[in-house]
């Protein structure tokens, strides 16, 4: 059995998301800046996705910006805004420390430039704490960028009051939804979200493409330069097929949110229930505050990579943490950012459930984690250790 | 008949490029930073790809980094060169008058953060001269970044023996070879570049994927931070499907460069020598050093932004510059580059060919243009006033 529980990595292309892009790759090939008729189609249907992606998460059209992801777009949205405040003498910027590392290191290399920044704590649960943005909070601040949703650990934030306060004290809020949009209700007005940024192939679109929402009176700056598409502030000839199928693909995702999430909790929560069995195990952050998708949990005594190469071979796709740093021995900055141990968050699993699995599957991830967990602590000798009491449990 | 002559502006994807993306926009879906078989699988397709492209232009594949497209590329290699330069006390960049709005836009902006930038005449045969370049060249030259073939007029510059002149200087050396990869022998290692630009849908791949080859020792910066992709020099998944795709379409070009252009030449070379009989005609650009695509003529008297909508009405795609500055109202900043005065630059038409374009469809064009031309002369008060000698004819 192939069971692709990895979707918070990457997902499959939609049937409808294939079908809307097709012709875009087939006989729609016009550049939508030409003037002809044939070039003037494809401009359609550039502003066609527009419209649609606006309406998902009921922003106006012209806000849209399509970027080559979510990367380019919390990218472009952090650096329009520290340069927007330097150029007021606001230099503070404030984020989390479990963001992406398109938010955290577009923000070591503002530091580097002379911004200041403050890492919001997460808590155990990975929740920001309002009270704790509020104190943060300076005369001199100039962005708030908290994330929509971890890509980890599946906490999602409270981002309408996070908009509410940033709105009242007048400061710009961007948040990458690059994990929510798709799967979670996004209003940017009734959110007060000023800045906002997704990533297709997280909801079924394909690779390369991506949406950067900007309110229309926040002062945005070119990250790429050149013509003038997408009203001057992104140039490059626009990823028409990509862009199209994004624009299909979050439609049919918002359209069955609910049902898609009626069918991804129960298997998310089964999972839950199940693997918390393993002894010494824990599951990691909010189960309050969650995406329908996403299971982290830390097994004491293993490598997460063991874990993972393991379930490779009995057919399970799974992941430690970000696909964008795998490869790297550090453990997760979002797993300490919880207040984890080392030695504990080197031995994490994330499976992350979508609309494709099947309770099936999930039955087969349940029948095999268990097993492969007591395979690798009886290799272990840190496990060894902790049984023999030579080391104390620190789950 | 419908006849798409602005290949110069964007081209079809061929079938050999969709067949190549179809696996990954269906069953390959998988991350390539995933460690599982099935990303590992996406990522052999990655690397596969680095090495084809690599392979193209007689670079290595660690060399080759995948990006949004070629505007990316150009402010990646342009910013990069600047910032190094920095470093070491050289703030001069030299460039030409007619390179594309992702080169000028980005030396501009850099302009305004300290630089000085140079930019060579290319005179009215659209090629620059290697002795100016070398009178440009200072002490604090950081970079020459020159255009392989300018994208309007179709001239095609002394790549080699800039690339000599700046290795012997000790400079850095980009070429934006937007309009020449997979149309034009390129060989990074014999012409000496140190960085270059291209842009998948010139060459048949679909839109919104490029690479920036950048020799092993140049310093690259990153335009987008975040995970740790392409060697950590540009965060975000990979459009994979548009990088095989890339990969694929540019081995078929460069396979068959010789068999296409030996089609697409005589077709060019009619248009030359038929719609350069239209009286107060002017051919752009020198002929002798060309690509084999693109013919660009100005016509004394009328609009051409109404030619292009006239041919369009006879089913003729083609344009009047570039498709990255159309509706803008200035005439081609290429065409007064070369020297002519704004009333002729402003009656230009590009015509380009790709090797899916027939003779029956030149003859079509060779048929329909000088009809236009006149019928729209007939209309012209300009060239009323031309005609009875109140004004002068400028060609």
């Amino acid at each position: 059995m192939f069971v692709y529980a990895d979707n918070a990595a990457t997902t499959s292309v939609s049937k409808t998301a294939l079908n809307a892009m097709m012709p875009y790759l087939t006989e729609q090939y016009g550049n939508p800046s030409s003037l002809y008729a044939f070039g003037q189609k494809a401009k359609e249907g550039l502003e066609a996705a527009r419209k649609t992606v606006a309406e998902c998460i009921n922003a106006e059209p012209r806000e849209i910006y399509f970027t080559s992801g979510g990367s380019e777009a919390d990218n472009q949205a952090i650096v329009s805004a520290a340069k927007a405040g330097a150029r007021k003498g606001k230099r503070h910027l404030i984020s989390t420390a479990f963001e992406h590392h398109a938010v955290l290191h577009t923000l070591k290399k503002l530091e580097k430039e002379g911004f200041e920044v403050t890492l919001l704590d997460v808590h155990e649960d990975g929740v920001v704490r309002l009270e704790d943005l509020e104190a943060a909070i300076r005369e001199d601040t100039a962005l708030v960028t908290i994330m929509f949703a971890n890509n980890e650990i599946g906490t999602i934030q409270p981002v309408k009051e996070i908009g509410a306060l940033c709105r009242e004290k007048g400061i710009p809020f961007h948040t990458d939804a690059v994990q929510a949009a798709g799967h979670l209700p996004i209003d940017v007005k009734d959110m007060n979200i000023d800045m906002l940024s997704m990533s297709g192939h997280k909801f079924h679109a394909p690779k390369g493409v991506g949406v950067l929402y900007a309110k229309r009176n926040m002062p945005l700056f070119n990250i790429i330069e050149g013509g003038a598409q997408e009203r001057g502030k992104r140039a490059g000839t626009e990823n028409m097929a990509g862009i199209v199928a994004l624009a299909a693909a979050l439609k049919e995702s918002c359209d069955n949110m609910e049902a898609n999430n009626a069918r991804i909790i129960p298997m998310r929560d089964k999972l839950f229930a199940e693997l918390g069995k393993i002894p010494h195990s824990k599951i990691n952050g909010s189960l309050e505050h969650h995406v329908p998708g996403t299971v982290n949990m830390c097994f004491e005594g293993i490598e997460g990579e063991s874990l993972l190469l393991m379930l490779d071979m009995k057919g399970i796709c799974a992941s430690s943490g970000s696909a964008c740093t795998s490869g790297s021995l550090d453990p997760s900055h979002v797993l300490l950012s919880i207040g984890l141990p080392h030695e504990v968050a080197h031995g994490s699993l994330r499976l992350s459930i979508g609309e494709y699995n099947t309770m099936e599957e999930i039955d087969h991830i349940i029948a095999t984690v268990p097993q492969v967990v007591e395979y690798l602590r009886n290799m272990s000798p840190v496990w060894d250790e902790l049984e023999k009491g030579l080391r104390p449990h620190l789950i």
